[in-house]
């Protein structure tokens, strides 16, 4: 297993892809071999749990607010179904994971209370002012939220990681957008340069809503980091960060819109 | 059978729920007995349930975009996510008749859009000022679709009937709505008079688009009033609008909005 710290340098050279953010991501810790009712007598590894399903809640739940939004901006009804399609199924996420909240004895409500004004600020900061930027912005979201899942299922219990797995299988309906993306910056090279920076800002705007997240919630951090079962490991969150940006940026270069 | 052609004296004298718009409409006609593939080899006949089904499949995106829009006004959490989940329902009877006009050979697309502007006009005139302003409206929006879905499935062919029914069976998820608004009015009972209002509005504002579409579409309004397969009654169709404002009536006064 290899950490790819250094983002910066991959965007221009595209590795084998074998090398994603996925493959490098650690390998489960002894958490993962325990299931949620041996790993919730941890008061500190349940709080973790409860914080982790109530930002992922929220971010589903905003998301859907904010791709039916954007819907607006589309030229065509059948572009705006395409979005509204991708608000739906982000919807049915949030259901999925608040009926787990409920199920483990958690206040859905009060579990999402505490990310609402990071996600809010996040998408407050990044509303598209076009169609094809709320089209990059769509999958943008959707790769880093994959790509975040998967990160996070290696550090939850067996039937935490179920269902943050399911929820990863439904994601990737933003395949759409990488075609009309890339048809619009062949009919207007110019256009790449834009959204690039748009992309850019994109991610510059989630990480630093992810910080403010995890400076204000110990619990959730300390597992993020894989400090609850084995021990902390503060740079950990950090390569983490690392791999999602690079996993990113290496994803904007394939669609021709080298950051 | 009988039909209720003064909506206006029964607000205040509610009947046995047996006579309700479901219950009045009329029989099947000659049409109900034929499938699909009978049914359209008569190009009117074809061409209105195109006209028939862009108009619900625009209702339903549009539907869903404004729910979406209106879980904003939400108060809690929760409370916006029972938009939202109504906001999704529809999104999926949308895909189930587009699906329907592809199946048939149709442009989904240009089957909508004779549709746009009325529908359009409908939200733009009908922006909800506050969460039970939203309420109401999803309650009434939901109640009248569901009318009008029973009323027009028996003009129609055995194939798209069952379409019809299907989208129908799976609508009624604004029951949520009745007990927030009711409740609202027992705390503070001038609500009522403000929400009756704007109930009487939503449904004048309904029924002077439903009139523009029926003016435009000349296919369309022909099945709705029996004409394709069963000679012209051009009455049948105020009888129709009479039947859905009166059930419309009723539901607001049990509601405590006695108009």
């Amino acid at each position: 297993m290899r950490f790819m710290t250094t983002p910066d340098n991959a965007s221009g050279t595209p590795e084998t892809p074998a090398e994603t953010a996925a493959d490098a991501a650690p390998a489960p810790t002894g958490i993962a071999a325990q299931d949620w009712a041996q790993a919730a007598t941890d008061p500190q590894y349940r709080a973790a749990v409860v914080d982790l399903l109530g930002a992922l809640a929220y971010g589903e739940l905003a998301a859907f607010e904010r791709l039916a939004e954007d819907a607006k901006l589309a030229p065509t009804l059948l572009d705006k179904s395409e979005l509204a399609k991708m608000a739906s199924a982000e919807f049915h996420h949030f259901e999925q994971i608040r009926d787990r909240l409920t199920e483990i004895g958690a206040d859905a409500a009060q579990a999402m209370e505490p990310f609402v004004a990071a996600l809010d600020g996040f998408h407050k900061q990044t509303a598209p002012s076009d169609w094809l930027e709320g089209l990059v912005k769509a999958y943008v979201g959707d790769s880093i939220a994959s790509d975040f899942y998967r990160e996070v299922a290696a550090r939850l219990d067996a039937d935490t990681r179920q269902l943050v797995l399911a929820v990863l299988d439904d994601t990737g309906h933003a395949s759409f957008a990488i075609e009309k993306v890339r048809a619009a910056i062949d009919a207007e090279p110019r256009v790449g340069g834009r959204l690039a920076l748009w992309a850019r800002r994109l991610m510059g705007e989630a990480l630093s809503q992810s910080q403010r997240v995890v400076a204000d919630r110990d619990a959730l951090s300390m597992m993020l980091v894989g400090g609850v079962a084995d021990g902390f490991d503060l740079a950990e969150v950090g390569r983490m960060f690392s791999r999602i940006t690079e996993a990113h940026t290496k994803r904007m270069a394939a669609l021709g819109l080298a950051a």
